[in-house]
């Protein structure tokens, strides 16, 4: 079996333009983000869902809080440890104690599985880590063994003052793994400590069309700076406010914002000759783990929405309700894998403003244009044989390491616009 | 074939001291070194060439102007390239345009090689490079083509007021690949441009005797951090100013020091029950290559040297005089290789301050306690199969990750050494 998806489309159009372009700009573009990091800082980790039509790449979501770091190829460990240690260098001050804070979901073994390498990756970069749990229900430390044979030990989070720590352990770093869907805890504002990322970065405060809004400014200066069409790696968006898709509040703003959007859609496509049939995803502004999305081809669709539909589309995560929508340019998959075919969608990770691989998400039983992060769907992880960070000038463009970098390159100015997010 | 060289000794004595005490202070050490390198910048890159006795690891030479890119593990090319990425950030200013400044030999088709991967790497992590040769002889663009299928332009050095570069080509970084032994040229003096190494660094400046008294300083500190006995990582030395071997001058200071230092390293042996015969490398101060070097196991073999060998040692690359001599610790090699056992000794290489793999020299015809790096002498390349920047709790101190880990902090330490002389 080939160890990479396969891109393919029926389309005539501008195939591999993208590729082909970074390819080509190595230099200018890494002068470019280098001068971007001079002068600000970013989260500490990131992975981004990207899609790629063929004439198009895009990112689809920016998650702050990633977990899946058990689905990346174990063979850029060292890269995943020098990333940390560039990372935790640019924070300028001495760190050696970490804290991580998980999520409380701690049954899910793949989630457990991730924290696990999480860990290992930092605890190789030469400092010492430890679990601090928001679990209410865990009062005193929890080994689990897993799958992997790892061993994790949980233990109840304390605050001590303005600090907070575990038994015995106050670190001068805390890194969040817990995307805050639920609030932001109380127990972790005013510490006097670094919090990375910072609390309105998680899901309770950040909005979806908030990065989108920063990722189409970021892409408008990054294309500008290499002579290319920002719609080729920036989906198109709008959003609307106070939506209750129970109440069938807002309906009016979400039908005229559609339509709107598959015509703009549609213009580009007639621009490059796309003879696709364009389509919007419909998404919870705040909100994650690919609840509250539905795929819309026509502004008909919204009012025939039936009650499971609705109930569907109307609450995230811990039970938090949908209020605002993103509506967001649907770009379609074109990678493949295996044989009958299965839709693969890539998901690249970064470790501050480097790039350590990333993993494809292979489901055969979607489409091109649904979404492969739902709740329950169940998805085969497949490493990137590639770390993205280098093209190789001798090859195609449609070469593996000038796929991957072109996905390094989109993931990149993902992780840009959350670090503009994050300093505004 | 086994793919790493076996670690191997008769002797009675504490036997992978160094690896386990190492493998058990990882967050230690990664800290101690966290906190250097807030404060001190490094030289662009080095290799350092170490040997390993199975009680003592001891770097013996530590190159800033490395060679042998070529031999380095594939594998880790993307750790290379994310490695110049944080060496150039940290030189905190902008920089897009690299000259490399190469040695004039340009007919070692081994040497082209090497500069044909580290410009490689430099390419890859998105700067324009070009290669500006100081070889009188060079009055036009030279294109070379290399057994591996790449490509060379050598392209004469111009200097336009302080600021030398290429036709077309003014850079921002210059990257010295040249240790400079014929002397400092006029051309790089007073540049407007940053030149890393500095010219001080190279060989017509630089004495062995004060890298190995920094590195002596830095192994103190480090082994106090974290309760070592220092010699276990430090080769004792002293030095001998001027030394005329063909007038047979200052042999009387040679064979004191010579008598001194064998007396002092017997005394450690005897500390930790060792049995072997101590020896002495007798290396000229100034100089590299191998070249001017004897081992010598009694103060009696100075003074019956034979007019052959006097003349090996009165003269280095480009037929510099050597008029100072180092008297270092012999540290014996017990790391074999293949069937019948051939002699391996490793060298580790660094970009910025990341350790980036290494390679071993093989060679069959050699002693454990001769030196590898001889004029004319061959040896095979292989690989490191690991890149020396994470030991393995789970495994013994043997086990290839916490042997390579051993070397990894060996030669950081030797690069600190090379910072502090920079700084000095």
């Amino acid at each position: 079996m080939q160890s990479v998806p396969h891109l393919t489309t029926a389309q005539i159009g501008p195939m591999l333009m993208v590729e082909s372009h970074l390819q080509e700009h190595l230099a200018d573009i890494e002068s470019w983000f280098r001068n971007q990091w001079r002068s600000i800082k970013e989260p500490f980790y990131a992975s981004v869902d990207i899609r790629n039509a063929g004439f198009k790449i895009a990112p689809v979501d920016t998650n702050l809080f990633p977990a899946g770091f058990n689905n990346l190829n174990p063979a850029f460990e060292a890269l995943c440890i020098q990333a940390v240690q560039l990372a935790i260098e640019r924070m300028n001050t001495r760190i050696d104690r970490i804290l991580i804070i998980p999520e409380n979901h701690t049954r899910n073994l793949f989630y457990m599985e991730s924290l696990g390498v999480l860990k290992e990756i930092i605890e190789k970069a030469g400092f010492e880590v430890r679990l601090g749990s928001m679990f209410p229900d865990l009062t005193e430390p929890k080994e689990a063994t897993l799958e992997s044979g790892r061993s994790l030990l949980l233990e109840p989070l304390l605050k001590e003052g303005n600090r907070i720590g575990v038994d015995g352990f106050i670190p001068e770093l805390v890194i969040l793994n817990n995307d805050l869907s639920s609030g932001r805890p109380a127990l972790l504002e005013g510490l006097d400590q670094r919090l990375t990322p910072p609390l309105n970065m998680g899901w309770s405060n950040r909005l979806k069309s908030m990065h989108f809004g920063q990722y189409k400014m970021v892409a408008e200066e990054f294309a500008k700076h290499i002579d290319l069409d920002p719609w080729l790696i920036d989906p198109l968006f709008r959003n609307c406010g106070e939506i209750d898709f129970m109440k069938r509040e807002g309906e009016t703003c979400l039908s005229r914002n559609v339509t709107a959007l598959l015509e703009n859609i549609q213009k580009k496509y007639d621009e490059y000759s796309i003879k696709s049939e364009p389509y919007v995803m419909v998404k919870a502004d705040a909100g994650t783990y690919g609840m509250g999305i539905m795929t819309v081809k026509s502004p008909d669709e919204i009012s025939v929405l039936n009650r499971k539909q609705r109930t569907r589309m109307a609450t995230v995560k811990e039970g938090q309700k949908v209020t605002k929508v993103l509506i967001q340019e649907g770009v379609y998959t074109h990678e493949t894998w295996g044989e009958p075919p299965a839709v693969a969608e890539p998901v690249v990770y970064l470790i501050g403003h480097s790039v350590v691989g990333g993993f494809y998400r292979v489901h055969s039983a979607r489409g091109v244009n649904e979404n492969l992060n739902s709740p329950g769907m169940r998805f085969e992880p497949l490493a990137f044989e590639d770390c993205c960070i280098s093209p190789e000038k001798s090859l195609s463009p449609d070469a593996h390491p000038n796929r991957f970098y072109a996905y390094g390159v989109i993931a990149r100015l993902a992780m840009l616009a959350a670090a503009r997010e994050m300093a505004a």
